[in-house]
């Protein structure tokens, strides 16, 4: 498997584009193109908020029944939902200028949007943007790139993922790029992420490598526990990269999910370390647990707890939060046999055993916890079973985007 | 039911007192003593967590299994929780010396802690207290605001509630203290909170009436959506009002019921409204729910988002956080029906109708949202079922509360 750059434009066939169309924000990109110069086969999993935004309403409807995608047409700076049914038109509307301007069907465009709930789009301002993206459509990093620029909100930095990996002798490449920051406890789904990918596969297991791989990635990060109305993931397949047909699981799929899992879990990770406010990637890893769900519900107890947050961003080695944390998720364990460890590149140390703090220097701890990536290690020591929860520290900049986030 | 001034010393027999021990914090008390001078049935409950602190595993025997229940002893600063052997040692030294200095048994000593988890309490200091208290005890309002006062940790004012009804007779007083601010999201119980009464009840029917009452009361408060180790509530009832033995769930075990009722409510919302770093206390009411569960789930989804609560900071009208929390509690309901209503002391407004935005005024939005107690109000328009839900908004000194608690 090779890591490669770029993100979305990376796989065979497929362009980008973006656009200052004038939706919510000034100067600056809001709306974002990828299409691919082939059908795709589209797979897709949504926010199971009982809320859902228009355009979450609209892909599924996509997903299910076309039987062939070719673009997506994304805005940020409003999110279309709790619209009513006029946000359902402005969906309807927007799919069918990007059908005409692109020369396909209306039922194979997909939408996303983020930003503000509750607001109308402004959709003349949104067309306008759909016809000047379908002129702009171009290949190569930089496309994609600026893609991955126009689909942010409160995001510090554009996300982006790509991989390469062969696959019945041809070279198979699977890019995304995502946006996050707030709003973020993806719950079957995660924010707005776009994977597309070359590889030939059956729409079937297309579908089926994605929902179990979210089970992994996209559902183990949290920024603030807020389920989202519009969280949405797309991945887009044209088979561009003319492999046999992947129509089981062979190893063929399993070095397809491999690649895959990479791009989804690095673009899970860009969302959890560029969590609204954030100054560090906070990461759970349990270890050993009796089951892989105690292990998955243990590590997102952590990383989701406030007070945990909170004193990972003041760098502070405050370990009975966690112990409070792993008590309260649920999951039944004996407190006198787990063992716990701070760990990131600054080191690693045992700071918890035997029902009690460990012998550790107070220093090294927070050492160990100014780094940008910090890791908990719990080690439960009763079974095989493990999971990795990706999160952030809560800081005084959480709150003030929260505050004030509409004006 | 007449409301009346005092807390845990308001019922007839009941004594209290305040020391400095020394324990954490400087120039301030943090040891309370609350006694009954003649035996107590006691009843409690306790923190779900199954990290749970030396002391709430010491009461669980004692309510248990003892008989008579007649002191309770309160350190702040300290929580004695995964202090291992050593924390239970230091209960059984404390409930020993407790018992000495009142002359009575140590089985009818019950003891609570908060503060740093992981820490060792010094002991000596401890016993010391306990030898001060048991010469300053003292009944009368003053006594029991100064125990208030003394089992505080970051909260920023004393918490005491009692009320008195007429049971068979004779005058009933109920009466209660509590602490809360951080690591509150009570699970089976609350932080600290301690209600005496002089009510004549059995035993039996005394814990099932605070059973009963938790779950609309303290637990459905959240601060932080974080459960203690240590959440403890105790009621302790020494029968001196003389009513006629309550034994069975007739007219005066209601009028009982309502009493401890609103104790136990007042201090859950004190505890919500004073919540670490909270401006404002944030009521959710869902009426006309399909089912009382469900109204609980909703309404507790609603104050425990992060996103709703910093904009409840910033007195922004934001309801599509309200909406999304709603979506994503784990109720089926259809958007398009419910009415979301924000109301306050400055007035109340519908806000959400019709799966959109209602036609109201920002201005007036905020207005109602800069009070000191503000209420979203959802009409869910499926059933009979209601419920409430307390807590508080997100605020900049929350993180700064906790980014370094322990130092």
């Amino acid at each position: 498997m090779e890591i490669i750059a770029g993100g979305v434009t990376a796989a065979k066939g497929f362009l980008a584009a973006a656009a200052e169309a004038g939706i919510k924000y000034q100067n600056r990109k809001d709306m974002a193109l990828v299409y691919s110069d082939t059908p795709c086969r589209a797979a897709g999993v949504f926010t199971s908020n009982v809320v859902k935004a228009a355009p979450v309403l609209w892909d599924q409807r996509v997903v299910k029944n076309s039987w062939e995608a070719q673009a997506v047409v994304i805005n940020s700076g409003i999110a279309n939902a709790c619209t009513g049914k006029l946000g359902d038109e402005y969906c309807w509307e927007t799919a069918r200028e990007t059908a005409d301007a692109l020369n396909i069907e209306a039922d194979s465009v997909l939408i996303a949007s983020t930003g503000v709930i509750g607001m109308q789009l402004p959709i003349a301002k949104l067309t306008a943007g759909v016809r000047s993206l379908a002129k702009l459509l171009a290949g190569g990093e930089e496309a994609g790139t600026q893609a991955a620029q126009a689909i942010m909100t409160t995001d510090t930095r554009s996300k982006q993922a790509a991989v390469r990996v062969t696959i019945g002798g041809r070279e198979v490449t699977v890019g995304g790029m995502c946006k996050g920051s707030g709003m973020i406890h993806p719950n079957m789904c995660t924010m707005l992420a776009f994977v597309t990918t070359d590889v030939n596969i059956s729409r079937e297991l297309l579908q089926e490598a994605l929902s179990e791989d979210v089970k992994d990635t996209f559902n183990m990060i949290s920024v603030d526990g807020d389920t989202s109305t519009n969280d949405t993931l797309l991945v887009l397949a044209n088979g561009q990269a003319q492999n046999p047909e992947i129509t089981e699981k062979n190893v063929d799929y399993e070095i397809f999910v491999q690649a895959l899992h990479y791009v989804n879990e690095e673009l899970a990770k860009k969302i959890a370390g560029d969590g609204e406010g954030a100054t560090a990637l906070f990461e759970a890893h349990v270890i050993h647990a009796d089951t892989k769900e105690h292990a998955k519900t243990l590590a997102k107890s952590v990383i989701t707890s406030s007070l945990t947050k909170a004193a990972i961003f003041g760098h502070d080695a405050n370990w009975g939060r966690i112990l409070c944390a792993l008590g309260y998720a649920g999951v039944n364990f004996d407190p006198n046999r787990i063992e716990l460890y701070l760990e990131s590149e600054a080191g690693k140390i045992l700071i918890f055993r035997d029902g009690m703090a460990a012998d550790y220097s107070e220093e090294e701890a927070t050492r160990i916890l100014s780094c940008s990536e910090v890791t908990a290690l719990v080690d439960m020591k009763m079974g095989e079973a493990e999971a990795t929860a990706w999160g952030c520290d809560l800081s005084y900049d959480y709150v003030k985007i929260n505050a004030d986030y509409r004006s």
